[in-house]
């Protein structure tokens, strides 16, 4: 491809980019591809000569596109959104262009610099304390998992890193029953055992009761544990749920565990000050993440992740072969020993583009305008006598389902709702997924792509409710 | 940002794009910043209300370009190099409107297939077993811990997720004494403890000794320790040092032994058939990582992992909570279960970009073309009396040093190497960076960026002399 080639190709994707934003709406969100359809049109072995780039984009369009869920549509309401906004999208590019590569000072100066810059910019406009230094991870999983092993690395003077944890105490770990997958996989993979994972329980709000996670701590402490590490949910990924982090907090520090926050999706909701209550007593907190990449305009993979030792968590990952000794030493800021890989991304400029195309208040229009949305969605589904609301929606996640009065049996009540939830998603309108509460099957409703408004959020309800009483009829 | 502003930013940014690729080679390719320059020039906060775009250019332009250092740069001979070639930039463009998330088939069914498509083509394309089943990771970093982890769990009979390393034997790891620092990392993380990576010897080609690391297994076994993963290399990070596969293989199913392949820059020259070499015994190891984010055209981040049981790898990761649970079961490939991450960009876009644009002959004649380079300039080195070509080059690294004549006491020839190197990079023109070989300080010259050619090497080559005869007049 010569320079002119690439020239006019960057042209031809920047009018499909605009024109595929301009229309993701008209396309149905969720894939109507059926398993294996896509493989038996794609070759079984790659060409032996190149292609011409016309080729590519022409198969692109015809088989790729079609199979694939569209996460910036307007009618997504699965899961957490997974927000792509323009300027973003605009950085990203620059970047591939760049792609540099980020693991030290040296090897990107600007890079490293501006990824400080905006975490403190971001940390001001969520309102974390001014000694939380803060990295991009590429997602909350691997911040998590960088938290724990910092939290077990701190627990034994680090020396698990060298030592091993064969013929130590057995170390513990702890969340509530609310808590993300993730924090159990990061404590299989830390070697410290889902086994020593208590899942503390929760109370009507489902939200960590902090006497039993105290209860829980003292009992391990008694029988000759190692207490290492409390997460604690900011906005449960079932239902939104909060636990209250002043209170756990206190446990922490009375037995000298790490504290870490996982604010995975609700974080970005944090740029509201009316929504700062979630952190109140989060100055005990050793460390927190959130997503930016899940609600706040800046795209996979943007995880905002903080610390108050910055020193543990290098510790805990600084390796330093003669290969990438730089000259410039403890001056600057190598981010390689601030996590698991060497390689990285220059994920900051995609995090500046934002902040500032938005500024402080259109980050929080965005995020608001979610809210506003969802809370006037619940109080609609609420007010029908044949739908429920099963959770409490503090943000911009709404938990219900159908309930057709006289229908009581729950085997049929979580079958008529999963019925319910895939005719939806087959109809290609919008993308909604499903968790259980206290054993039934519950339908959520996430509030956050960038394109949705509130005709969109309407349009759902009406073929949400339209849908269920014409399945309702037939039970 | 307005649909229309989009797209005119979109071209925009196009322009710069191909601009940038057009020109990088003028720009100084490391950068002189200074630590804390770039920061001084960003303010100490986000801005209150959004900015315009051009305002959002005008700095990048001017704050941020000249601060970093140019990877994509035809002097960029510093550590490997990360290729990011036209097809790879154009795809991740459309990776970023996309923007999917692609953790689960459902959520993204083109992309899932895809990725398992182009693992199979890839597979062909180098050479390996049919029975390798591929995934593709962010890092070698990564995909090295996710085969450490695998080995832990398949010794232990999948117990140790859940009962902890606490309590149970020590597990022992192995890689020769030039294998990469994600090693040491991935066995500190995985909680086996440094102390158990036993750093086997090599022979006088810096490659690992079977007889050595039979030894060290069986001593380790007859102690009561529990061997659980070596890991070889091809293409040690130092001096491409290459480990002979086919007897550490037999070695490792002689002791039931996890053997992984750590491969993540040499792998690329994998598509060379007179490289296959390199693979031979391939038939007795479980995993192989290697990055076409390095060699192979495909940018950051494009990690190729390769298992060959991948139960085992599933079984390591997978947890299925109830949020993410999707209709298709086990029908079909869910990759948040192949790796620590949950969330994962589209990554499989741009190596199918990359493998059809260029198709067999052109990668192949991408590869061999940097190996002719590295071997034309090993041979003019060594023919310079006052230069030492310091190991061998069997692929697109050359390690040498100045060596002036009558100059023998180790600490001067290690300064004097060390400010050649200083000297060179501050130039702008070169960028290399240093190992040590046996104690002493060597200079590595990595060719491989796309826009390398001929010239580039020669003029690299020229100044490194120039530049040494006159530093070496001083001594």
């Amino acid at each position: 491809m010569t320079p002119d080639d690439f020239r006019a190709h960057a042209h031809q994707v920047a009018d499909w980019m605009a024109d595929y934003l301009e229309t993701v709406g008209e396309r149905p969100v969720k894939s109507r591809a059926r398993p294996g359809e896509i493989t038996a049109r794609l070759p079984a072995s790659a060409p032996e000569d190149g292609e011409p780039f016309e080729a590519i984009m022409a198969d692109f369009n015809d088989i790729i596109v079609p199979g694939l869920t569209h996460w910036q549509h307007p009618g997504f309401f699965a899961y957490f959104p997974a927000n792509a906004s323009p300027p973003s999208i605009l950085a990203e590019m620059l970047a591939a262009v760049l792609a540099t590569q980020c693991m030290s000072w040296q090897t990107s100066p600007a890079a490293t610099e501006l990824e400080g810059r905006v975490m403190e910019w971001l940390r001001e406009l969520v309102g974390l304390p001014a000694d939380f230094i803060g990295a991009i991870q590429d997602t909350a999983s691997t911040a998590t998992l960088c938290a724990i092993l910092a939290a077990r690395e701190r627990a034994s003077d680090f020396a698990t890193n060298h030592t091993g944890l064969s013929g130590g105490p057995r170390m513990t770990t702890y969340c509530s029953s609310e808590g993300h997958s993730s924090i159990d996989k990061a404590v299989r993979i830390a070697g410290l055992g889902s086994d020593q994972l208590r899942k503390i329980a929760v109370d009507q709000h489902s939200a960590m009761d902090p006497a039993a996670l105290d209860a829980a701590i003292a009992a391990d402490a008694a029988a000759g544990l190692r207490p290492v590490c409390v997460v604690a949910t900011l906005g449960s990924t079932s239902q939104s749920a909060v636990d209250p982090l002043r209170a756990i907090g206190a446990v922490c520090r009375r037995h000298g565990v790490w504290l870490h926050v996982d604010a995975a999706w609700a974080g970005s909701a944090l740029v509201l000050p009316e929504m700062r209550w979630m952190i109140d007593g989060i100055e005990a907190a050793d460390s927190l993440v959130f997503n930016p990449h899940k609600w706040l305009l800046t795209q996979l993979e943007c995880s905002a992740f903080y610390v108050r030792d910055k020193a543990a968590l290098i510790r805990t990952f600084e390796i330093l072969p003669e290969y990438l000794k730089t000259r410039e030493g403890d001056q600057v800021t190598n981010y390689r020993d601030w996590g698991v890989q060497l390689g990285r991304r220059f994920r900051a400029l995609k995090l500046w583009f934002v902040l500032r195309s938005y500024g402080r208040t259109g980050l929080q229009a965005h995020v608001r305008r979610h809210i506003a949305l969802a809370q006037d969605l619940a109080a609609r589904i609420a007010a029908q006598p044949d739908f429920e609301v099963l959770a409490p929606s503090p943000l911009a996640l709404v938990c219900f389902r159908y309930h057709p009065p006289g229908l009581d049996d729950p085997a049929k009540l979580d079958a008529l709702n999963e019925t319910l939830l895939e005719t939806l998603n087959d109809s290609g309108a919008l993308y909604l997924t499903q968790t259980r509460l206290d054993g039934a099957y519950v339908i959520r409703f996430a509030i956050g792509a960038v394109l949705t408004e509130a005709r969109h959020v309407e349009a759902a309800w009406e073929k949400i409710q339209h849908t269920a009483r014409r399945l309702g009829e037939g039970t």
